[in-house]
């Protein structure tokens, strides 16, 4: 059978992986699909370099719509990025009748409702498995493997640069910029890092993901964002005392008056197996009221694992185009026509309606009654406390120091309660700096 | 359209598993499927206990065979394990036209050949995630994410009884008998627990995942099979102190001879996400030359974990038994007909050809000059020492003992080697006892 032939779209760091991956291996991927996969057409404003990385025997264009406009190409892989001209040639492409893989988080947690249903009208699938965790097979375990499941929520390790960081502020005691200059060093950070630190990415991967958990549409705008560009070395050293470790999660879960999405660094249990996931590596724990939890963890980003991913869409679309459109996996795991009532029915909540847990750090005047006004400010909230650990004055100011630190762990809360408890205690003149407030999930 | 409909054939814990999780979840499968997923009818011996689970509604026989005689039904779900009744049945089902779901693995590992190339031929799938690992979709990973990847390796705790123990032991310091009573008196292990704790069932699973790995038949007969029956204590103690957790691990490696495929306890680096997996647990770490190590864990059974996946494979037929089956995926990953050539250029391996670095405990006695003996032999046998562990003989044998604890890691060397080392030391009139040798992977 003549083998599928693919046009690429931008062939940087991942494009270069999956070019190379499949001519590594394409005997093995062909015994697999049961069709030779090939890049017949690469399109790159850098037609030199693209020219460099797959030699003769492929057409280079810098025209991407010459690739879309080619009636032989079966399958666009759009490995451009952005929400600009991404969009417009996703859309292209889907018009034009051809299969689309991506890795555009962005694009699909901003714009995925009017791709999905651009492909859908159209009969072509759009495959993402890239989009979210890089080479870790989560798309299909959440689409395909969890089928039999009601999943209760899922919390994932989904930015690698962010958890580099972490690592690096946990392992060597570093604050957060002293970190985020190692990891642009080592080319974990970009120049440019707002988009990890402030955990946008994390929320394009926990909206899609949530997406498909849930049954809903992607509502990137409905996500809570928060980064780790304010946590202190401190408090990961109080948090390691206390049995914690500070991670950046994307969480999502289904509660009873709708859907959590959030984004923000969370205290975990040390001995959970997510907390024990260093470095720029990935992970994301499942719930499902059937199997219980399960976990992915792999490198989640990089040129090859990443060129897995999209590889593997390229085989499943292989497999599945000649597929009456009805029968093939729906994008986002639910048929599309259930998506908008479940919508309705399952809200993404403000976070004010959130339940969680926190760590509190309050730096406070070390003398009699600051605990007892604080605790009291709690009780008076219904919030009650899990752990209290007072350091002393000495330990934290120096010898004769007036100050200390006053770390406390609370039980399950609702965000709006806390928010106006924090509130009250900033008031207290025995509290002398903003307080420090981290959310802590025990994922169990 | 027309729910599919689905005929039981045991309906045991599993059985029950996934009749209660099918009804619990209906509208969320139905969402996911496109069509509804019923099971209308159950064969079971205790007719009045399947009745209980079921309720009215669904007819139950006592005879298997009238299920799968029945046209309305679909697909056969065969619950009932062995080698014996459950081939037949399977065999039946799969003459009669009917769609296979199966978590027998031990049918799997020693008669897959057979039962695959029966299922081809008939048009219809045999599908086993239930097989391996319980609820976590280890199956469709290694057959559908990673297939970008030529798969280097694979090692996985696959048997939760002996990874239950073996946390008992290293938690409590108990012996493995004591260990083994713990876990018979919670539910972990069954009254004849021979399966587990001889590694037959982890082998079993291994060689299901060896084959889909690397694109063989399933070779059961060839796997090298030793449980943890002769584990003691004292050697989880000193790989603790030496950095390492023992495990039971199915291995299966693609080296430049051959397939290894090996089921044996295994000292893993404490460091390893996978040394972490406790009590019931199973984890399986894949390394993938494009996508480097991924790691899937989950419950490795249990009635609604082993449901989960036996419901997923029913989605997936559901989905794909309109598709041409050409198209879908093939049952062991790579196109069947390539699987004989596959097997002649990658034979597996005999274990004296298995390359991999060990764990030695020699018990010697407290005198000068027996070190630089038992290390001359590795010495002259080529295998380098990479720690040494010598206990003070007061430590071990208590005051005045003239018996000492001497641990040995050594680096990577063919097995063949090792035995021939082995015996050699052994014969050394300064060491006493039977040598304890235990393989170390350090799955990197």
């Amino acid at each position: 059978m003549k083998p599928i032939q693919v046009g690429l779209l931008g062939i940087g760091t991942v494009g270069s992986g999956v070019f190379n991956v499949l001519q590594r291996n394409q005997e093995e991927i062909r015994r697999r699909a049961g069709r030779g996969i090939e890049i017949t057409m690469v399109a790159d404003l850098d037609v030199e370099r693209a020219r460099k990385v797959v030699g003769e025997g492929v057409q280079v264009v810098s025209d991407a719509r010459a690739v879309i406009a080619n009636p032989e190409i079966d399958i666009v892989i759009e490995l451009i990025g952005g929400y600009g001209i991404a969009k417009a040639l996703v859309l292209e492409a889907i018009a034009a009748g051809k299969h689309v893989v991506t890795a555009n988080k962005a694009l699909l947690a901003v714009h995925g409702t009017e791709i999905f249903a651009a492909a859908s009208a159209k009969g072509v699938m759009v495959a993402f498995e890239a989009a979210v965790a890089g080479g870790i097979p989560i798309i299909k375990a959440l689409r395909e493997g969890l089928t039999a499941n009601r999943i209760q929520w899922l919390a994932g390790i989904i930015n690698g640069t962010t958890n580099f960081i972490l690592s690096e502020m946990r392992d060597k005691g570093l604050d957060f910029d002293a970190a985020l200059k190692d990891a642009q060093r080592l080319g974990y950070a970009e120049a440019d890092p707002t988009f990890d630190i402030e955990g946008v990415d994390a929320a394009h991967k926990a909206t899609i993901m949530s997406a498909i958990a849930f049954g809903i549409p992607v509502q990137f705008d409905k996500a809570y964002v928060e980064g780790i560009t304010q946590l202190s070395a401190t408090d990961i050293k109080y948090a390691e005392q206390l049995g914690y470790r500070i991670k950046l999660l994307g969480i999502t879960k289904r509660v009873d008056k709708g859907i959590e999405l959030r984004v923000h660094p969370s205290l975990v249990p040390s001995k959970r197996l997510i907390a024990n996931v260093e470095g720029a590596m990935n992970a994301v724990v499942v719930q499902g009221d059937a199997v219980g939890a399960t976990l992915y963890y792999g490198k989640g980003a990089g040129s090859e694992p990443t060129a897995s991913a999209v590889i593997a869409d390229l085989v499943d679309i292989t497999r599945l185009h000649t597929v009456d459109p009805l029968n093939r996996v729906p994008h986002l795991a639910f048929q599309p026509h259930t998506l908008d009532q479940a919508m309705s029915e399952l809200p993404v909540l403000p976070m004010s309606e959130v339940v969680t847990s926190y760590y509190l750090r309050l730096r406070v005047a070390d003398q009699a009654g600051v605990l007892a006004k604080v605790t009291g400010i709690l009780a008076d909230a219904g919030i009650s406390i899990d752990a209290v650990l007072q350091r002393e004055a000495d330990e934290v100011g120096g010898e004769g120091s007036t100050q200390t630190d006053l770390i406390i762990l609370t039980h399950d809360t609702r965000e709006g309660t806390m928010n106006d408890a924090i509130a009250q205690m900033q008031q207290l003149p025995t509290v002398l700096a903003p307080i420090t407030r981290i959310r802590k999930e025990e994922l169990n």
